[in-house]
């Protein structure tokens, strides 16, 4: 079936939201809860979730992408067109700033609230394990490469149908399981932008790599699965 | 395959039984447990489980509500019929107390047991992380109304066969991973009245929030996805 | 298609093998590490998965019962023959026993190992959080019931098609999130019996427990899913 | 369909990089981050959840085995042919060396690096909690044999169509929440040979039991399941 305009880009503009709300809200509110806290395994798959969840739930209308960089991506390896692109990454963008700022009302909903570093990307001195620019730079280009082949390759013909939502929510899991100490996990420049207007004033100022690192690792996985894997 | 009202009656008490009793137990007895204790994240995982093995044990018998605030949006969402409102909402409120009441006795089986919260719902001073009653009430709204767009899109006709049962499973997991802290989640009236029968005296005055909030989040959630997103 | 016995024993004895080593291997050799230690969460995600992966792998053959209550609830459901079940609770017993011999053996393989409780269940002073024998008993009774009513609907002809695994093992897990604290989490004879002969000496005497209780937990909720839940 | 061999190289290649980057990433960025780190159940699932996405992604091109005892004990199960296996553990050991290079890129990239144990495999004095060279054996070839029975099991022509991904990769999950104490688990010999590479000089001194245990757990596995276990 196809849906209209309207429906995909609320859908991407939900999606996003979730995506925005549930992993970044994960983080801010309770990852570091005094002895009982969730910690980053519990990000990681509250991040994971918002994907999982919404690529069952919204991906039969707009694809799921919930991401710019993967909408980047899927375009250029052939399986969203280029003119759909401005619409799904102003709903994205869109999203994720509504998160985040439904989230500031709730985590300042409290006395003597600290939003601390609300959930921002950083590198160097705001990387949460101190890691510099190159390092933030490999980790979000490579990660980012690797999710959007998962994402060609788990939802291509030859793919077990269904599957696809389940692996691509838990390949967000474990990316964050790898980098969340390098910078914070970013992976999808609109996850960066919304907490960033209502983080810490640091956050805006780095903001560009978590636009670059995460387009061009979509475009570079983009690249080698249809280079080197997709099926003739 | 039609169903008798028994039937489905008792799958939704058994069902919400479980809900209750897994989710509300796991926190009770191993979230705070010395060393090991499964903590926020343990609880989380708990609660999506006990709907995720409910969705695929019952949900073909009454459709696994288990709330009566999906209960509440299923009908206006155009799923579910207004006349098996009562018996449902009745059969899931009388199967969370009777989770409540066996969990009180197990988790009093022990010398100078302590029950404390005993997992009620609860905002202000009665939240875990003190937050207050907007941010309360803004968060159970939004989580529900997510929580009923995920489990009207996983089940629409379009929607992955089969996968709808982890995906809402799954959602509850999210839901609790961002919110512990803020309210105890609840996202579901019958799970929050059960304990709060048993817990400490607050539970039962704050608990009106716990049903006015989730169930105009699930109003909420169904009106969003029948205007922006139901296929035609 | 029909296996011989002689499949299906193999089947049975290499998946509680699976279950008791992976369930009370994680417990005994990771739960409890320093600082990194998987924690009650992380044995619960073991024991799950043991059954999860068994379930998949020799489901087919044997029908993957791997626990001699399952498999006499899965009797008294009309799911399975009188006749198959001494031969298959023999292999699951000792399955369970040669797994808790290997995992002795690796155990001890260090200097100045102390296998402590070797993931023995008890009640009592044996109980990880000093829960009383009613106690004990009312948590294995009502978890095994539950965990049979969720195989019996998850394996439905009207249940969606090859999830039954996922809900099945997944519900262990959850079992374990819940009762580890009480009994140390049984709902298993025959994990039960294997660990009590290389265990402290107590576990002997407490193990008629964990052939009681999850045998008439598992007849309950067999009876409870014929007369309430079953299709005609 | 049939896929070219540069293909299949490829798959394997990225398949297997994926696994050492992620996997052995997470081991060294997150576990042990202050507070907040994965532990070992991070690590575990992160293991796990690289051969998932792996499998569904890459899977239909070339199988998904990502490790070359895998390799050898489908060639032994008769699952594959072989003269694919050069071809093929050729591409797994290069793919995790390149994963085990960029990964030393990154965690070096922030003053005051420590790579610590850099993820690499050991035994007695290098076992994370100094296990001896006998439970390092033992533990490597069951947990190897036990893997290849859940490979072939839930990849045979009865299992559920779909699912043999996800039993596969929660396979590793599990394992690993079993072993990472005893060898901080290999099961895998290109995962091992990656790290001990740019780790500790010790790691390139104890890899040949990283060979020699996997492949013959791999070997072991593969006769019990033709032996006992194969449909006819």
């Amino acid at each position: 079936m196809q849906h209209s305009n309207i429906k995909k880009w609320s859908a991407e503009f939900i999606g996003t939201f979730w995506l925005t709300f549930g992993g970044c809200g994960s983080a801010v509110l309770a990852a570091a809860f005094p002895q009982l806290g969730i910690g980053f395994t519990g990000v990681a798959l509250a991040f994971g979730l918002t994907v999982l969840t919404g690529a069952y739930a919204l991906g039969p209308i707009s694809g799921g992408h919930f991401n710019p960089a993967v909408s980047v991506g899927l375009w250029v390896g052939g399986r969203f067109r280029a003119a759909q692109l401005p619409g799904y990454i102003i709903a994205q963008v869109l999203g994720a700033i509504a998160a985040a700022g439904l989230l500031y009302v709730i985590a300042t909903g409290k006395p003597g609230a600290d939003i601390g570093g609300f959930a921002t990307n950083g590198y160097g001195a705001h990387s949460p394990g101190g890691f510099d620019l190159t390092a933030a730079l490999v980790t979000e280009v490579v990660l980012t490469a690797i999710f959007l082949i998962v994402i060609l390759g788990a939802t291509a013909r030859h793919a077990a149908a269904g599957f696809g939502g389940m692996a691509i929510g838990l390949c967000l899991t474990l990316i964050h399981l790898i980098s969340i100490p390098v910078t914070n996990t970013s992976v999808n420049p609109a996850r960066s932008t919304g907490p960033a207007l209502f983080g810490p004033a640091y956050a805006m100022s780095e903001l560009w790599l978590f636009w670059v690192a995460p387009i061009a690792g979509a475009v570079l996985g983009a690249l080698i699965y249809n280079l080197l894997l997709k099926e003739d």
